[in-house]
């Protein structure tokens, strides 16, 4: 998908999804929904998945759960040096109003106009999202520091549905704020079916 | 209020409400809805808050924010050891059905009927609260740890309010891992209103 701009995707409980950071340095915000996208009520949570592992973030073989504490998608492997999210919520039209870039596109409306794509309406609040190639480590007070991404071209995620569920990947439009000091560029989303077929 | 029950207190812009640990060592869960009450469609934001203020849990004299990233309360003191968490969601059924406690009160639970007794009603997802006197340092690696809670008899965390708000705490009736060794214990909730009235 072209930079700025985000994909929804619909897959069954086995099936991949691989997000592909073609230029390197461009962070991807993922969301997921459970189900077939009828009515998108349950998604994957920031919060439940870390009290599920203990940890800021999966490691890989470790799952992503929703807020109802269910497995959405497991972290099967990971060519980047690891370096992710899982902190801070998507960019949205008030954060670009407070940079003063009202109008500026944002992984919010990303999200929504993705699964408006798929004719899939959405309501509620927009989920933390998980934040791949995003590089923000805790510091030893409790401080977080935005540092630029530092994925390389061609490193992927790769993440196992386990659930039939709604993927969306957005690529992060933050071009105000040091994350993305490497250039936004695209991300491409590929899916395995547990067939076997690519598409 | 007594031990793994909840309150909720309407506030105005300006009101203080103090949280104090009657007998020590008690996790408290707040969370704070924007407005009077009519409509609970925008809530404080714990990632929103992150983003804010750059550091995992706000500062004496910085402010939790909405998913609108509008201020809506600022910590103002912290008689406390200042141990306090902003990265787990609250306990609800769906956790102590996995910890094979089925039917046991959570806070998810005490939140819906606190505000019930104030004639609200909530159907939103339960935002990830504010849990103060609950200890959850990150290690180095991103690991999270569960310490018993070592807040001491009487320490209390005031809170201004920044916008007319309802603000609800639960005294968390997890007595299944470690946070509250020390035992469940009853929690005071006190409002200072603008004029300085208490109530």
């Amino acid at each position: 998908m072209p930079p700025r701009t985000a994909k929804a995707v619909r897959v069954a409980a086995g099936d991949l999804v691989r997000v592909i950071d073609v230029d390197g340095g461009q962070v991807g915000d993922v969301f997921a929904f459970a189900g077939n996208g009828t009515e998108l009520t349950e998604h994957h949570s920031a919060a439940h998945t870390r009290a599920g592992i203990d940890r800021l973030f999966p490691a890989v073989g470790e799952s992503f759960v929703t807020d109802r504490r269910r497995p959405i998608l497991t972290l099967v492997e990971d060519t980047s040096p690891g370096r992710h999210d899982m902190l801070i919520p998507a960019c949205d039209p008030a954060r670009y109003a407070a940079l003063g870039a009202p109008g500026h596109r944002s992984c919010a409306t990303n999200l929504r106009e993705a699964l408006a794509d798929e004719g899939l309406g959405f309501t509620g609040p927009t989920p933390q999202p998980i934040n791949v190639f995003m590089r923000v480590p805790v510091g030893e007070d409790g401080r977080l520091h935005w540092l630029t991404a530092n994925s390389r071209p061609g490193d992927a995620v790769t993440l196992r549905a386990e659930m039939d569920c709604v993927v969306v990947v957005s690529a992060c439009p933050q071009d105000l704020v040091r994350i993305s000091d490497a250039g936004l560029s695209p991300l491409a989303i590929e899916t395995v079916h547990n067939g076997g077929n690519h598409s």
